[in-house]
């Protein structure tokens, strides 16, 4: 099945939002065995998208549109679907009264415009949204057909996962059966070509690798006749891989590594606890993403300062300036000092330049990490150096954050 | 001058791969004047890719593609775009000593194929790419302009910085200026609905609302004949929407609201500290996200448990029992512990339910920050309470950051 992906907004085209909408869609539609032909951007303008998504319906069997359903006069988006098409709109009072909810449970007045947005073509499927106010709809007409989602990447991504999966299933004979397997500490060239043996001459499942910051993921997806076809297909598959890199996966089911290293301390009834300098609270900050962080972590410390590192996490000046601030030794001392303080089993911590200026004759990206372990995880402390020789100030800090999070995971699975 | 910007690649309809290259260069011409009208992508199809080429070219006055430059088979764009415009191929000596050389310098030998790189279309100006080895060109003709481009973003931008800029100047004699203003805590829709007055009947300049989480940004742009003329229409707009939405505005200059609060306390000389509980770091991770934070943020402290509040942070276990851990005094009170433990002069606190599961009785979403100011501020202590109705733990996070943000922003600027 041909498909277009239109995304609708001025943004766009001005350069001031990338399109990871039609990446993501692409993504998922791929696997799923759809053939994406081509992305479409074009701006709030009633002529033009009306010409586009009627030649994309003339030559595709798909078109699916991100933006442009929002409450404002220039959110055409589904008027224009709706008349290439060639079906009237009516006003849905379910959806009316979602949006009107929607407005009340936030003690907010809806402004009289949203109630456009509960317009709906005749005959389509809607797709009830929870994540924002613009409902969205799947309609199909003389062997067409139209799917119209808003452009927010959250609220296309909710909806996606939650109605336009099922939905795209009437296009599909086949069953789809997918696992995301996430690995770290491995580039994602090093990856494939250590992946070379089961890639090659690979049609189904098929292995695909994303590389995230610092991290890399595979996506092995199989569509078969039958669900349990494609899962023994994927299964064989990640069984093969786990014999060729098994050392650098972290988690067979799309898991953070932050979701990973939670869970491994609620089940060991372990506390965490950090001390922070270039981070400056990310790492904590990561760990309370998780839900049910607060069994496993207690308290973290964002020691900016060399007076905040020798004040609350107790370290003696005199060993600051001996070793200097960034030092291995100053980690290990920022590890014991928030352990000591929060009485937990282990504390991890980091002192480093993350840039864009690092002192003199020190290099940006050039960090230690320090950690420090009692109670049942027996007595173990040390330091980890990490040099990235970047100055980009973001990608340090969050490269330093994953490592925090692998030494906290190595210390649990005993590779340290 | 109306332009699209085509990007082949079958990898982008994947969704392997973001289309930045569309951004980065509809960026820039916004800038320079021009319209950019549409956004496409297509796979390396040649039957597609020219049928595409040539309904753009007819339409638009310019056409800029990137990919399909390379040395392979199926890298066709050169060709096709050729074709389109009705000029042959010759063999360029230049590019191909260029070419050459590239690989002679780095000790490679170059293969067969990598002559095929420098053919050019007659006629076409040449864009020497010291960032690779592909060529790259403008080529006018019959009123119609088109520009292939490399497809890996690091060479297409050094070839669009140092080449197409001084290209593109033959074909503007307008000039473009623009402002984006960021506001917080309005919504989008009620943002139109104040600035109706000013958005209908408004040609020049324009304005465009974007709505992020939790905030709203608002650009103006305005193109005339002289670059003085476009900004004094902009800067009289702005004035305009200072009157009716000047007190949701943070920054008329696009800065970040992390930015303009770590900017303004460095002017003012002042130190900030926090105490987190459910935000969990993530005020002190966006605060020292800004380069130069280490001068007004010396510590900060995550507390996430009872005890932690208690321990760390100075507050009578009884009061907490009084008053239950998410309140308004509970806040208050770690904000007055976050400020004595730092030294600081403003701290901010916060203590609620992110999600997924409040305490019985209470509701997520529901959250107070605390604040105390000392010193240069004087005193000045209190809460804000929170409620969003939302059992989204990542986007209640985020907001109560972007909240607490603001409560410093509001101190610092007499509006609390």
């Amino acid at each position: 099945m041909d498909v277009s992906i239109i995304a609708v907004g001025t943004e766009l085209l001005f350069g001031q939002t990338v399109n990871t909408n039609a990446t993501y869609i692409s993504n998922q539609l791929n696997h799923m065995g759809f053939n994406v032909m081509y992305h479409h951007v074009v701006g709030d303008n009633p002529v033009r998208l009306k010409e586009l998504v009627k030649a994309s319906l003339n030559e595709m069997d798909m078109v699916i549109c991100t933006g442009g359903l929002g409450p404002t006069q220039d959110d055409l988006t589904k008027e224009i679907v709706a008349e290439a098409m060639g079906v009237d709109l009516y006003f849905d009072e379910k959806c009316y009264a979602e949006i009107k909810s929607y407005f009340d449970e936030r003690h907010r007045s809806m402004a009289e415009n949203n109630r456009k947005q509960a317009y709906m073509p005749v005959g389509a499927e809607i797709f009830h949204n929870e994540a924002g106010t613009a409902p969205a709809f799947g309609l199909e007409k003389d062997g067409k057909c139209a799917i119209c989602l808003p452009g927010p990447p959250r609220e296309m991504k909710w909806l996606f996962k939650h109605c336009v999966v099922d939905y795209l299933k009437r296009f599909s004979s086949k069953e789809m059966y997918y696992k995301v397997i996430r690995t770290i500490g491995i580039g994602e060239s090093d990856l494939e070509t250590k992946l070379m043996p089961v890639i090659n001459n690979q049609s189904d499942p098929t292995i695909a690798t994303y590389a995230k910051e610092g991290e890399c993921a595979l996506r092995v997806a199989s569509q078969r006749d039958t669900a349990e076809m494609a899962k023994y297909a994927v299964d064989e598959m990640i069984e093969m891989i786990d014999g060729l890199i098994g050392e650098y996966i972290y988690s067979y089911d799309d898991d953070e590594l932050n979701q990973v290293v939670v869970h491994q301390l609620q089940r060991r009834r372990l506390w965490l606890s950090s001390a922070e300098s270039c981070t400056g609270g990310m790492f904590a900050s990561c760990i309370t993403d998780v839900a049910g962080a607060s069994s496993v972590f207690a308290e973290g410390f964002v020691t900016y300062s060399v007076e905040a590192k020798s004040e609350i996490l107790g370290i003696d000046t005199a060993v600051i300036d001996k070793f200097s601030v960034v030092s291995g030794e100053v980690a290990v001392l920022m590890a014991d000092g928030a352990r000591r303080k929060s009485k937990s089993d282990i504390s991890v911590s980091i002192t480093g330049y993350a840039g864009p200026e690092a002192d003199e004759g020190r290099e940006n990206g050039n960090a230690f990490i320090g950690y420090s372990c009692g109670g049942k995880l027996g007595n173990k402390r040390g330091f980890i150096e990490l040099n990235t020789k970047r100055n980009d100030r973001k990608w340090n800090r969050n490269y330093f954050k994953l490592r925090m999070l692998l030494t906290v995971y190595n210390i649990l699975n005993e590779k340290l």
